[in-house]
């Protein structure tokens, strides 16, 4: 058997240049396209939707997001949305 | 008496290709298959079920968690469900 | 196909002298011209506005944001006002 | 006189193999066997019951802490239980 | 031009011996002198009045505040008392 | 004029075998004898007492706080009924 390993870096490493699921520790979640990180963990999104619960989407064209604060990241996800229509 | 000494990390590297169980400091509860982890305990997982008190559980293929957010990891665990045919 | 990969201490630096937005966890926000940050996303802010929902604005002339407690920074904003126009 | 200085990490090493009363930051305590640790203060627990004011509790065999979000250790602990009976 | 820039340790230094207004997360604030701060941010303040929204002043001689914990320092500043006069 | 500078882990250290008031950051009080510490502001505590506003007051022998979650340090406290008397 072979184990396929991958290492928290990698997958994000893999993301740069797709779009991207972040749930940040407060509840925010964000839906952009990845295109750049760190060894931390900071992420810098394009294309952005912040999806608050509660509240209307908002559209910024880009962000920083500190590693500190991110809770999840979903490779090539669209949020919750995509996984309600299941 | 031998002390069955085990390091954090060593114990996390013994869950690599299994079953785990995540609970992060919000609440959010995550039970999937462990491909990778890091020494900032960041990881991540695979066939993934998020478990939210309250809420439907929502299926995920690939997530990375951020290790400064998990509260405590347990091997080979189904999450509570698990527990409460005991 | 070129990738307009972008790290996030780039983008940061990029934004030194311009006006910035800022979301602290706590759900404070700050829009300032950026005049100084390090390694730890820490940032030096001038002629701040500081905003917190449901209560009146704070001007403050310089001010020190802690990165550890930094949750996200849009280059270039003006704060939720501007998106709200659009 | 002399002063009996005791260092964190030697505190936490002079517990491997015993028992100790673990509080999280968000208000989780856990009682185990303290089996290793590291310098970031994670810690792996062993024959672990999971406290939490107002729940049943949960026995769990092996557990990983982050170290991040270890609040409080009491060596030699066996919960409130054990303060409430003085 | 010339960009007045200005690193977040420099203006922390700079207000060595002045009296400076701190935001913690947990919505805790205190005025005092800084006599002394490292890398980390840590600092340590002398007649310190701590104001607590809702609750009496408290008048401390010497504290020292945890850097990861400070969300906000604000120069020569007296606290909102002095924001509100303006 | 000479500036009496104090550098935080000076200030920690000056207080070993003496006792302090240490709030956390989720609230709760901790007065003891301070009787280690390291680089990360963790701190072992002897002859504590834990105070939590609304609850009765615990004893705890010897303890071990960990500095990430230290809010404040008050050197030779006795905790805020020390100054409620004031």
């Amino acid at each position: 058997m072979v184990l396929d390993n991958l290492l928290p870096l990698e997958l994000i490493d893999k993301c740069v240049g797709s779009r991207i699921w972040i749930i940040m520790n407060g509840g925010k979640e964000f839906v952009g396209k990845l295109i750049g990180f760190d060894d931390y963990v900071n992420m810098v999104l394009e294309d952005v939707t912040e999806i608050e619960p509660g509240e209307n989407d908002v559209k910024l064209p880009k962000i920083l997001l500190n590693g500190n604060n991110i809770c999840m990241m979903v490779p090539g996800g669209d949020g919750r949305a995509d996984l309600e229509d299941e």
